[in-house]
């Protein structure tokens, strides 16, 4: 086969020849393209996969009510009982906080929708409303998957600090939630304050992360706001949400966890309402059964915060997860995931609430074979779902207890292609072709390579991935058979030994460290 | 997280036992189920994702009328012109021979559909209608992954025995079309006729082949006929069908395989019209304008093979392929390939015709994390659009010039994962599980585990990978780290030493070894 351009160089014979050529345009297609001719963008519009068909999402809207309204939720602190009866739940002598139809359509009502997660670099802003699609990372991983050596060990708070830079850079991994835990900072409070110091100093795209108790959120918020230059500024762009599981699945609040979410309210941070729960075991086996829970469980949180402060902006959080019956371990690499994951979308859609979940948990432990199809699966539906905001998806391994940093950099290509998939097809008069195809077969020359529309179309219509490989067998032997795990170790560590954030100036580097002498991430480690 | 029988276990006490009873329960499952309960079927009806909406699918068709009508197919073979003219075709003095709309639209509604596509076992007959999906094998690769040495060898007529061999038992892989070229056999005819043998003795699932001329058929039925036990029983159970080729896009006869398409016709085999285009070479570079052609393409040969013999059976072959346009290579395991394969599937749909279509085909050389999501993404979007007959999707490699035993084993677990996607979501009032989460949460205990709704969609709703890896870190370090390539290396050793299929008896191999002295396949390779 040959190539498009060769045909067209072969015209003026000079220009690019050959496999000098082939280096050449490789070269031109790694030049960035304008943004609002680039394939693939944030943000663009799913919606084109339904699990559900429309009278399914009235029959969980309807299971939903009833649970709230009957069963509803206990462990609830006082302050959240305050809350939610002043509102309009009942708090019955069994200890379990009702939630009346009525309140829970009027949440829905004035609940905020169509709002915006901002960047350090508002080139990050991410808009979340309708089927509007951004992937990016999550979880509280304990290991670090070390690919050389083929091992797991524990995760570091250098560890977080390098997927953060390595996500800055990566086009199609949108946003930055906390990853993995910090296993060499034992403190819940320098925890905390580490691990969001590391997300915000590695990258400008919105970050999220979560706090272990309400205590700590002042702190933080003081950095945040310092970094913001004023909580006014911080207040009128939240660069970090909250990632807050203030449910125990089945219907029980979270004591420490709602304490965080009211101090999140009042400082200004924008709350991921996360509900996870696992079919079979803290959910319903009954896929749809588990997804009644986890919007059940969110529309319960979501009356909660809009019973402290109307319209604060919350992210609708069904995050159910499947486990493997036989064992009971969890399989976040499974279709029922799948399933699971673009249903909740669904809902999301029903109540136009922007939506999270998670998609792109492999079982496997490794970036295997395995890993990529439970990965492509799960993300491209979630995507097609039109998911808002779809957490997990790049890094992560072993079911959310294992991230790895040189899959960040492969899955960077692989959610490429979901993107190209939401996207979908152009169906315009001059997509359908009918003058094209006419014009080649009658008028020659029998092909449509080198075609006025192939050279149009090669760079706004078409995806090419970064460091996947597209090579011939031929080419692959000549190239000393490449393999993608050695070209994502290198590509992982020249981006750690070259790109070091600089986007918080030093005075307020200093500044942070003076008010917070347990910032443990050295400056030496910071900069090239 | 505790196993949910291990919750059960402590009931009795006795039965089985922490990793003891693990391992009896991953027995148990390993046990088949019975047909009608298993989660996962051949022939569960996809459509869940369309990439087009309605009305597109009339602006295709419409497109699809127009070029038939007014550019029409170079190259037709004398019986062709004959037999199309004589059904209302005209022919130019431009030499093409034109579809006028009327004719198109009276062949679309006598064509057959709803028939069956048999298995030499009638277990593995595949009714061909709706949305039903089954996944299998195809393609002509011309080497064989050698996943141990990580190298490219030429394939031999021995792989596709092999590869027939381990296709039989492979629960999701529902047919096999012959995936390889045996590079050993050099004579055409040689060629066609070992391949068909190598393809029927290996397995008794339905088989697709190709013939490279019309003088190969009449042997080729001798021998099908003899297996079937006569004549009209292979044409009232044909468990073979033809490949067809019979487009050189765009628009243009393929002579010989037109000659092979007359043969089959005649003998009772049903055809695959097979269009095989590439975006940006032999079709257009848009998506909407490939499916454009491959449809018009596609409907040109039903007229044909109608035109001859009205009703025979044909499958809806539109198979358009992705180039990547900065080289010209074919892309099969882009996302717009994805794209092009379930837009084709929804035309099929548009034409209540039996679609097939190709997925699965990774651009990658080896079973590794790119090959793993370019199969995982196309093969679950092949199968949630619908398409009948998804062609390719297991076992390839290097954008169709590898074939990898070992990946369709591993693939079979990736095809189950797209299998229970296809199966989608249950809505019934139980499965909105209301009455299983009041109960739970008001009555104890509180979770699922052990609940009765649990055990019961513990074997029906839940799919189980058969080599795919969801071990806990733990004990995946514990078992010495286990690779995915190194179970599928096994897996195919311990089948190709002990799987000898027998479904041929030996006296009609007798007969067929003295009809057909250039069977090269000794009958030592054939047997434990």
């Amino acid at each position: 086969m040959n190539a498009v351009l060769q045909e067209q160089d072969s015209g003026d014979g000079s220009r690019m020849r050959r496999a000098g050529g082939r280096e050449a345009r490789r070269a031109m297609r790694a030049a960035p393209l304008a943004e609002d001719v680039r394939p693939i963008r944030p943000g663009m519009e799913g919606g084109r996969y339904t699990p559900l068909a429309a009278p399914d999402l009235e029959r969980v809207h309807e299971a939903v009510l009833t649970l709230l309204e009957t069963v509803g939720f206990a462990n609830a602190i006082p302050s959240c009982i305050e809350a939610c009866t002043k509102a309009g739940a009942t708090y019955g002598e069994d200890g379990r906080l009702r939630f009346p139809r009525g309140l829970v359509e009027h949440t829905i009502q004035i609940a905020a929708r169509n709002f915006t997660l901002h960047g350090q670099d508002p080139r990050h802003d991410m808009v979340v409303q309708g089927k509007r699609v951004h992937f990016g990372t999550a979880g509280a991983a304990v290991h670090l998957v070390d690919v050389e050596k083929r091992e797991y060990r524990e995760s570091l708070l250098q560890d977080i600090y390098d997927a953060a830079r390595i996500v800055d850079g990566l086009d199609n991994i949108h946003f930055f939630q906390r990853p993995m835990v910090p296993r060499d900072v034992v403190d819940p409070f320098d925890m905390d304050l580490n691990t969001l110091y590391a997300c915000v100093s590695g990258t400008t795209k919105h970050v999220g992360t979560s706090f272990t108790v309400a205590d700590n959120v002042g702190p933080a918020l003081e950095m945040l706001y310092a970094i913001a230059g004023g909580e006014e500024k911080f207040r009128a762009r939240p660069f970090v949400s909250n990632s807050n599981c203030f449910v125990v699945p089945p219907m029980k609040f979270a004591e420490d966890a709602c304490g965080v979410l009211e101090a999140c309210v009042k400082g200004g941070i924008p709350i991921l309402l996360l509900s996870a729960g696992q079919a079979g075991a803290t959910a319903p086996a009954a896929i749809a059964g588990a997804v009644v829970q986890a919007v059940a469980e969110v529309l319960a949180g979501l009356v909660y915060v809009n019973a402290l402060k109307p319209g604060h902006p919350c992210i609708f959080g069904t995050w159910p997860f499947v486990s493997d019956l036989r064992t009971g371990a969890m399989s976040g690499g499974s279709a029922e995931q799948a399933l699971l994951t673009a249903a909740c979308a669904q809902m999301a859609h029903f109540y136009d609430l922007p939506g999270g979940s998670a998609a792109g948990m492999a079982d496997s432990k490794l970036p295997d074979i395995q890993s990529g199809y439970e990965k492509g699966i799960t993300n491209v539906l979630a995507g097609l779902s039109g998911l808002n905001l779809i957490y997990e998806s790049a890094g992560m391994h072993a079911s959310l207890l294992g991230f790895c940093l040189e899959s960040l950099i492969i899955d960077n290509d692989m959610l490429g292609q979901c993107l190209r998939c939401v996207r979908g097809i152009d169906v315009s008069d001059a997509a359908l072709s009918v003058d094209v195809i006419t014009d080649v077969c009658i008028n020659g020359p029998g092909h449509y390579l080198g075609h006025g529309q192939t050279l149009k179309l090669m760079q706004t219509e078409y995806f090419y991935p970064a460091i996947a490989d597209r090579f011939s067998p031929k080419e692959w032997n000549e190239k000393g058979r490449p393999d993608i795990l050695q070209r994502a170790i290198a590509e992982k560590k020249r981006i750690l030994s070259t790109m070091f954030p600089d986007h918080i100036p030093r005075s307020v580097d200093d500044q942070l460290r003076a008010r917070f002498p347990n910032i443990h991430l050295p400056r030496s480690a910071m900069v090239g």
